[in-house]
């Protein structure tokens, strides 16, 4: 299988501009009270990004038939979710960096209780969004992707793992946490949301995880290989930290291969889905992107 | 109206005993991956506590009308987000403090950066469980009481009057939000689990206000007149940051005095209530309350 380098960013530029309005109308506005509080939400948030959970949540729920916009709101509640994560990841008792987004840190740029207190405002005001949905499975399925057995579990694994030799295996286990269970979620419950068929939804499922798994080889490559005017962060962080990493465990070269096998793992999954070519770039995005 | 100081101990000695079981059996146990955080977590959670809110939603569930026993998991999830608001406002950049329930706060005796997680981890655990209750109303109801327009951005406001000079409007301001939001959705949710008619659902919430208000003035309260073996925290914590509080702005003993009274116009909104008796009793434990 090839890879098309250019397709995600002219394919889906209008879907991620609809999901920046969306989400600059989802945020309190900075004028009420307490407008610090929101200007640092808004910051965070509207910095820019990829915008990749709500685009595979909106895509997955267009491929399964789903006809309502108010998908947007709902993906984007996927993307607030991810923004906490990454402003408490990015605190000085954590990760302690000082960009994201070619910007500065929220910590650095505001204070560290307003980070503190703005992610878990972010938080909070996702689960509110979801509830518009009227869809309680959807909220446990996001709820369980960013809880103990996920995300926030995968956040305290790699945390613990800084420093430490680590086998691929266990480097693997953190990034399914960490990163491929909201991702895995994301596609998921955009089929969920649209009412498609238990067969559907897992196979979507079973390709949210190598696709999630695929997208944070790629970014420990990025950190070894990137620069900062793609990545708008400092690159250099996970070693500088001894995070454990795949470029760490199997080097650069390996990793890139593995991601491009999870990929076409994740095809494969797809093969015979009629809606599969949107899917498909998206996957062929994660492994091309350079930031 | 006359206050009788004992009851709730008697009466919600058995409630707070199961209370105690299911947040127990709700929590990830210690010996699964990464048992550092389940450890943390269980250390804030258990360490004990008055259990009010799951207390008032299982109060309001029963007096109107609610017969299921997974109440005591519903009303559990509000005791986690109390939790996790708890171990995030005593970290260093917040509050700072460094005891609570008599233990040694949560960044003390772990670090700081598992307090941050294990209260994520809390906050999403809560919806997880709420989730499981299929009502997507009162999803949104606690998410909205925890969220910007409630505790968190009392919080905020709370953090950003330390110092200053403030009238008893922003005071009550503050109070409103940052604890008196989530206990009315306490108070609240349970009559909306049990199918409660609106009407008494309302009355319910202006209940819960009131109730949530003079709750938070006693605290202030007690953290003037009230000492560590009882509170199981310093006192005089409010004092050495310059919080915005009732005894600093109207004294001691009017501040007394506004607690009564509000708790006096809550149980008139429930003066032909015939299920009254709990909320009465609920009301005056509130104000006769040493820790």
């Amino acid at each position: 299988m090839t890879t098309t380098t250019n397709a995600p960013e002219v394919h889906f530029g209008a879907m991620r501009k609809k999901i920046d309005l969306t989400l600059a109308e989802i945020l309190p506005a900075p004028e009420a009270d307490p407008g610090r509080l929101y200007e640092a939400m808004r910051y965070s948030v509207l910095a820019g990004g990829k915008r990749i959970r709500p685009v595979l949540a909106i895509s997955s729920y267009r491929a399964t038939g789903g006809k309502d916009d108010s998908i947007y709101r709902h993906a984007c509640a996927l993307e607030l979710l991810h923004t906490y994560s990454l402003i408490h990841d990015d605190l000085p008792c954590m990760d302690d960096d000082d960009f994201r987004r070619g910007q500065p840190t929220l910590h650095r740029k505001f204070s560290e209780y307003i980070a503190v207190l703005a992610g878990d405002a972010l938080h909070a005001l996702a689960f509110e969004i979801l509830a518009a949905s009227g869809n309680t499975e959807v909220i446990r399925e996001v709820s369980q992707a960013i809880g103990t057995e996920g995300m926030i579990g995968g956040q305290v694994r790699d945390v613990e793992a800084e420093g430490h030799d680590v086998e691929l295996d266990a480097v693997e286990a953190i990034h399914r946490r960490k990163t491929a269970a909201l991702i895995r979620a994301s596609v998921k419950i955009g089929a969920m949301l649209a009412g498609a068929g238990k067969d559907v939804v897992s196979r979507l499922e079973q390709f949210g995880e190598r696709l999630g798994l695929a997208f944070q080889i790629i970014d420990d490559v990025l950190d070894v290989e990137g620069d900062f005017a793609h990545l708008g962060k400092e690159t250099g962080a996970d070693s500088r930290l001894a995070k454990a990493t795949y470029p760490k465990v199997i080097g650069v070269e390996k990793s890139r291969q593995e991601a491009l096998r999870l990929v076409d793992e994740a095809k494969t999954i797809l093969a015979d889905f009629a809606q599969r070519d949107i899917f498909y770039e998206l996957a062929d995005y994660v492994v091309a992107r350079k930031n």
